[in-house]
């Protein structure tokens, strides 16, 4: 059976870990900055020893294509990013790179025909620097001028780092793709969690990349003097808070598994030592990979909210900041990659994922799928991010036999 | 039976409250304000009026004097403060000090012969413009250069109120009284809370002012993705904050009554949406009139800290950011205002004060005590402070009647 050569991937993995190296042995590799722009360069030089055409779109995104026989053929798109977060881990995003190029390649020297062309894709700034999933929003056509606007890092951010690209906001704004010549679009990616792992599961196959709601939620007490208001007439927002806060938790995890909440900002006032809290503003986010349950939770935790200052006594009002609809993935995709595993012998279950990807833009444009390896203790975002050699051949081989059954598929 | 001129005493108060009068109503009378000057003056001139000495002393402290007919005798204090917290009420401190004024003019109008001077004062910054109870630790010999140093309104605002009074440094630091020549010191102020109006009592005797404690509490968990870190996994900070602000607002009330207990700050870390609280910081103040119970507090509190803290699997440590020791009030004192109270058959009872007062710092010079007389609603530093005219009458006849009680004690 076609493998992979995974002493070859691991080595590119290794050689890239070192651009953007940081003391604590993790990499800073922002989009944009001087390492991500070495990468950039280091990704170009393997594409190119590999024999592979090279190219880079008007979002930045970098690709390795293998033609199919015919000119005419669709192409299937695979692929993560080559960016990381601010002393991040080795793995996230570079794993999915670098297993696409080494998919095509090993198609290139087995000398397989293929129907469809194969397509091996770095997306531009998945993490964020300027603005999260920037270059598989584009390529996804979903950017637009507003959008840009409001990019978190800001527009000169945005500007400066287009031009160290020879990019523009118009060139992002064109680099949307033509779905009707995509197949579909297959991210392997580490899992950030402990679930494979907990189970002991070779690979997870992502069947949602959850939605993402977040609210400012006021709950509004009375000032008062900390000494001289008798505690049973105190209106003190922070227990209404307090109170939401530890129910909150309790009830999304009796109702809504998997669904996953935090509290992650609070703030208070008029905030002294010596006065009851008048007001106190709590940043809410909840995620789940269903539509009608993230519906539910809104509501079960809204609901809560104003029970909690009413228990208090207290005003109480949410307002909206951030609404993200979950991305459900294609199953033909997903039966793609479990009919891959078990070619592999390999165990695999279907599960969320509760990080943002670049699969989560693409599957608007394409059908799409995602399929993780196990992270050691499910540390991310992280300089000790691990996943054993094993799993990282694991899911390339993996990744492999998934483009060979879609494209197959296409055969059939 | 000798009573005070109410109507003038109230025609006063109204007086002084045009003085610093806000747009709403209030008062705004910080200490070394144009309004506090302009006070001052007013003062000057009704107790010159009233044909009575006028003295400052070193620390900006005013007073009327009434001598005895031998010099040589003791000198019973009576007074509060006439500064105010910025847009507070017409009665905090004012009550105290026009009351006293009253009562010396009514004492000097019968022609009583007493065996004690009469000082009705006005202490400079009570409410800590520049540093609290600032003219009454004068008095009481307990400024020091480390605490002028340490002011909460600075070095260059100390000096530039200094200045406006002529005063200085030294002649703050030498304004220590001198306690063989006293006899006690008494101050009326209105309660700032609803325990006399919800009991019908007439006339609360302060049997302590209560101690402050206060602490940073930091609970420590770890800083996680707030998508892929399954909640069972978390180690949220919040959670145990969130779990000890409810549990030790319940555990006060019902071991520590009448102590009162304020978590009036918090801090997050990160403080991101998408990221489960590493750190949470909490400002603890609590609050009681007995050193052991005080002490109690801190044990049960710290403690439940702890066990919230451990709850969670968050690691925890608390440092102490103010202690301030509960003033006990004079035995001898707090008798004489109930005699007072019975003679003039107002109803009368012991309680705790538990905002900060002139007494406090008195307390450690001289036998002193207070008398509250009921606050409309408990609303103070506000304002819509209030107190009915008819307890403001009683409250300085009370005050006259415990003047004339110790008075009588030295002649027996």
């Amino acid at each position: 059976m076609l493998k992979v050569n995974g002493k070859r991937l691991l080595t590119e993995l290794e050689q890239l870990a070192r651009i953007g190296r940081t003391a604590e042995g993790g990499v800073s590799r922002p989009a944009f900055s001087a390492a991500d722009l070495e990468a950039r360069a280091w990704f170009r030089r393997r594409v190119q020893a590999a024999g592979l055409q090279f190219r880079q779109d008007g979002a930045g995104n970098l690709s390795a294509l293998l033609p199919a026989e015919s000119e005419g053929a669709r192409t299937l798109l695979v692929g993560s990013h080559l960016d990381s977060v601010p002393n991040g881990g080795r793995y996230d995003g570079a794993l999915g790179v670098l297993a696409a190029l080494e998919v095509l390649r090993t198609v290139a020297e087995a000398g397989l025909p293929l129907p469809v062309h194969l397509e091996a894709v770095s997306f531009t700034d998945e993490e964020g620097a300027v603005l999260g999933l920037l270059g598989s929003q584009a390529a996804a056509g979903q950017l637009t001028q507003e959008e840009l606007d409001r990019s978190r890092g800001g527009g000169e951010a945005l500007a400066t780092g287009l031009e160290k690209l020879s990019l523009s906001r118009s060139s992002l704004l064109a680099a949307g793709r033509d779905p009707a010549a995509l197949l579909a679009f297959v991210e392997l990616h580490i899992e950030q969690g402990r679930r494979l792992e907990g189970s002991g599961t070779d690979i997870g196959v992502v069947d949602s990349i959850v939605g993402i709601r977040s609210h400012w939620l006021r709950f509004r007490g009375v000032a008062a003097h900390a000494g001289t208001m008798p505690m049973a007439q105190r209106q003190d927002a922070l227990w209404g808070a307090a109170e939401f806060v530890r129910r909150a938790g309790d009830r999304v995890q009796n109702e809504f598994h998997p669904g996953v909440v935090n509290c992650g900002r609070i703030s208070i006032e008029p905030g002294a030592f010596n006065i009851v809290p008048a007001e106190v503003q709590l940043g809410l986010e909840y995620r789940h990979g269903s539509n009608d349950q993230l519906d539910g939770m809104e509501t079960a935790l809204l609901h809560l909210a104003g029970e909690c200052a009413q228990e208090f006594d207290l005003g109480f009002e949410a307002v909206e900041a951030e609404r993200r609809a979950p991305a459900p993935m294609a199953e033909s995709v997903m039966t793609a990659i479990e009919a891959a595993a078990d070619k592999l012998a390999l165990s695999h279950s279907r599960l969320m994922s509760f990080a943002a990807h670049d699969a989560q833009a693409m599957s608007s444009l394409v059908p799409s799928a995602m399929l993780f390896v196990p992270s050691v203790e499910g540390i991310s975002h992280n300089p000790h991010e691990r996943s054993a050699d094993r799993d990282v051949i694991n899911g390339a081989d993996t990744l492999l036999h998934t483009l060979l059954e879609l494209a197959s598929r296409q055969n059939g």
